[in-house]
C-alpha cells in the first residue's frame, strides 16, 4: 500500500452503500455515468480507485444533502485509495483527486473527508516546515512554556504609527508574539510596508533592551510576487515571521512562497467554517492541516477552547493534537497550533490540562488589549495564568497574589 | 457607494437579527467580542462595516449548523459594505473580508454569500478573461452556435498514444473542443508533455485538413512554475488552451497563470459540492464565479441539465447566465459557461430553450465516447442535436432523419 493514496470519508448514502461507494471511486478514478469502451480490465487494474473498507457507523438523523436521492439514509466510514501513478505527489492534482467532483454526486447524502494518507514520494516533493514547533521556539527564545502572542486589535482600522504604539506596549508587558489581524494587510488606512517599518522600528528597540525579540507575523496576504517581494522586506526590517491567510491565496501560492522563505509562515484559516462547519459536507480539519503542513506552514490556526466561534472544545483539543502528531516517522513535519478567538486568561489551564503540551501559540486579542489596568497588565496577566496553570496554581489563587490577573480574572471570567 | 465593496448574504439566526449583523460586521471590520479603548469614533468611521440592509425571508425550517446559539431561526437577506481602504483592490484579502471568520460565528445558524459588487479599482487591477465567449469563438472558428466540445474518457488510465488515438477519433467526427479530464494531468501513466506532443500533432494535422483548429484544454494543474512553463510548451506547440482546476491551485495561482498566459484558461471547478452544496452554508455560484472571472479565466465550468450530479436544472442555468452577464458595462468580462456532467443529444433542447443563447460550451464526455456506433458517430449525433434545438426541429424528429442521431437518441434518453 505504501504506493497508493489513501482517504478515509464518513458518507451518508439512502442507496447500496457498496454501490454508492463504487460510483465514488469509479467517479474519482476511470469511470463516468454511462460503461465507456475505453474502461478495459487492464486499464481498471493499474488505474481505478477502490474501495478498501466500508464500515456502517451511527447516523446523525440530520435531513440530507439538496439533490440526495432516496430516503432514509445511513453512514459508513470509507476508506479509498489510488495508485500514486494516476495523480503524482502533485498536492494540487491530489485535491482534484480526493476532493473534487465527489461530493456533487446525487448518491451522496453528506459526505466528509476526514483524514488520508499519502505515500512517501509526497514528502519527497513537499518540503513541510521550515521552523515548525523548534524553529519557533528558538526565534522568540521561549523554552518550556507557549508562545504568549495576541492580535493587533482593533482589526483593522489602525494606521501604522498607531499600530507601532500598540507595539510599544505589548513589548512592554513583556509579549512574546504579535500579529496581524487577517482583515488587514495592505489597505490605504495601514499600508504594509509604513507598517512594516514602524512596527519593527519599534520591536527593535525593545529587543536591544531585553536580548529577545518578539516575534511578528505581518500579514504578507497578496498575490504572488507581492508576497515574495513583502517577504524580503520582512527579512530585510529583522522581522521573524509571516502571515498569509490560507484560503485567500490558495495552495499554489502558498507553496511558491514557501519555496521563496527564509522566515516561518504563520497560517491563517480564515474561511475555515464554509470548508469545516457543515457537519455532512466538507473537510475534517484533521485532513485539511496535513495537506498545509506538507506544503511548508509553522504555525497553523485551530481556534480555542470556550471560543466566540460555534466550535466545542472537544474538536478545537483535537485540530491542536493533530498539528502536534508526526505525519510520519521520518518526516514529522510538526507545528505549532495558534489557539485563538476570543481567548483570555480564563482557558489557560484548560488549555494545558486538555493539551498536555507547551507547545502551541496562545493568542489573546480583546483578552489583552481590553485589560482595564492596560495593555501591559493585560500580558502580564496572561502570563501569570499560564503560569499558575502550567504549575497546577488554582486560578483564583494565583488571582489573588497579582492584582493584573485579578483584574482579568474579573473583567474576562 | 462607489468606493466600498457590497456583498450579499443569506444569514440564518435565531437572535435578534440587528444585534447579529452588527456582530458579523464588527467582527468582518473593527469589533471583536469585547469593548476595546482603541476602537473610537474616527477608527469606526473610516473603517467599520455597516449594515445596509436586513429585509426577512422566508425559512428554509433545516436544521441549525452545528453549535449556533439559539431555538427557531430565521432568515435573512443581508447586505453588508465595508469602506474599500480596509482591503485595497486586493482579491485575496478580500476573500478574507467577505468570506473569512464571518461563518464561525455562534450567532449564526447559517449563512450564504450570495453576490458581491466591487468598486471599479479592481478591475483597473485584475485583467479579466483575456479571450472570453469572443476570443474561443476566433480560435475555434465557431460561429453562432455552441462549442461542441468532449472530455476524455476514461478520466484517467489511457497513455499518450492511446489519449492520441481516442483525439483522433474525435477530429475525425467534427469535434470543436477537447479537454482532459480534471484527474489527469500529469501521472506517470499519461505524463503531460508526452501527452501534448501525441494529441497536438494529432489535432494538427486534422487542422491541415479541415482549415479550422480542434482546441484542446490541456490540464496544466500544478505549481506554479510548473504551470507557466506548462502554458509555453501548449503554445509551443501549437495549443490554443489551457484548463486549470481553481480550487487546486487557489487564487493566487489563478492569478499568476493570468498574468503570464497567452492562451485561454479553462476553469474546472471541482471541488465546488463542498463550497455550495450545503444549503445554509458557503459560497453561492453568482458570487464566487465573479473573483474568478475577475482573475481572469475564461471558460467556467456550471455543470449541465439533467446531470449525474445532485443541482436543479434552474440552479445550473442560473450560474450559466450569470457567467454571460456583464460585472460592469465599462468591463463586462462574460466568459463560456461550460456545460458538463452526464450530457447527452437529451439536453441540447433543454440547454438551448433555458439559456436563450448559443454562447457556450458543449462538453460530453460518455455521450460521445460510449455512443454504439463509435466516437465520430458520437460527435456527428451531437451536432446534429444542436443543429435540430437551434431549428425549432423536435429531436425524434431529427433522430428521424440520421441513424447516428437514432442511436444516441435511444443510448443516452
Amino acid at each position: 500500500m505504501d504506493q497508493r493514496i489513501v482517504a478515509e470519508y464518513i458518507l451518508r448514502t439512502a442507496g447500496d452503500p457498496h454501490r454508492v461507494a463504487d460510483i465514488i471511486a469509479g467517479e474519482q478514478s476511470s469511470g463516468t455515468f454511462i460503461a465507456i469502451p475505453g474502461e478495459s480490465e487492464e486499464l481498471k487494474a493499474r488505474s481505478a480507485a477502490t474501495v478498501d473498507r466500508l464500515e456502517e457507523i451511527e447516523d446523525s438523523g440530520l435531513p440530507m444533502l439538496p439533490g440526495a436521492i432516496g430516503e432514509a439514509p445511513r453512514s459508513y466510514r470509507m476508506t479509498l485509495s489510488w495508485p500514486l501513478a494516476n495523480v503524482g505527489p502533485s498536492l494540487p492534482n491530489l485535491l482534484a483527486t480526493l476532493a473534487g467532483n465527489l461530493f456533487e454526486l446525487r448518491e451522496v447524502a453528506g459526505l466528509k473527508l476526514v483524514d488520508l494518507r499519502l505515500p512517501p514520494a509526497f514528502a519527497d516533493r513537499y518540503p513541510g516546515p521550515a521552523f515548525g514547533v523548534e524553529g519557533t521556539r528558538q526565534l522568540t527564545g521561549v523554552v518550556d512554556r507557549p508562545v504568549i502572542g495576541t492580535i493587533i486589535k482593533p482589526s483593522i482600522g489602525l494606521n501604522p504609527a498607531e499600530t507601532a504604539a500598540l507595539v510599544d506596549q505589548l513589548c512592554d508587558g513583556g509579549i512574546d508574539f504579535i500579529k496581524d489581524d487577517e482583515l488587514q494587510a495592505d489597505g490605504a488606512i495601514c499600508p504594509f510596508e509604513e507598517r512594516l517599518a514602524a512596527v519593527t522600528t519599534v520591536i527593535a528597540r525593545h529587543a536591544e533592551r531585553t536580548g529577545r525579540k518578539v516575534m511578528y507575523a505581518v500579514n504578507l496576504t497578496g498575490e504572488i510576487d507581492e508576497m515574495l517581494r513583502r517577504h524580503d522586506q520582512v527579512e530585510a526590517a529583522g522581522g521573524t515571521c509571516v502571515m498569509v491567510s490560507l484560503n485567500s491565496v490558495g495552495l499554489t501560492g502558498l507553496t511558491a512562497l514557501r519555496r521563496h522563505a527564509r522566515l516561518p509562515i504563520h497560517a491563517h484559516r480564515n474561511g475555515w467554517g464554509y470548508l469545516g462547519r457543515s457537519p455532512d459536507n466538507g473537510w475534517s480539519y484533521v485532513a485539511w492541516q496535513k495537506i498545509w503542513r506538507l506544503a511548508g506552514v509553522d504555525h497553523m490556526h485551530v481556534n480555542g477552547l470556550a471560543n466566540k466561534f460555534w466550535e466545542p472544545d472537544d474538536s478545537v483539543v483535537a485540530s491542536a493534537k493533530a498539528c502536534l502528531t508526526p505525519l510520519s516517522p521520518a518526516r514529522p513535519d510538526v507545528v505549532m497550533p495558534v489557539f485563538s478567538s476570543g481567548q483570555s486568561v480564563k482557558q489557560a489551564e484548560g488549555t494545558w490540562r486538555h493539551l498536555g503540551s507547551p507547545d502551541l501559540i496562545y493568542c489573546a486579542g480583546g483578552g489583552i488589549v481590553a485589560h482595564p489596568s492596560g495593555i501591559a497588565a493585560g500580558v502580564r496577566s496572561l502570563r501569570e495564568a499560564w503560569d499558575a496553570a502550567m504549575q497546577g496554581v488554582p486560578l483564583q489563587e494565583a488571582a489573588a497574589a497579582s492584582p493584573d490577573l485579578a483584574v482579568a480574572v474579573k473583567t474576562f471570567a
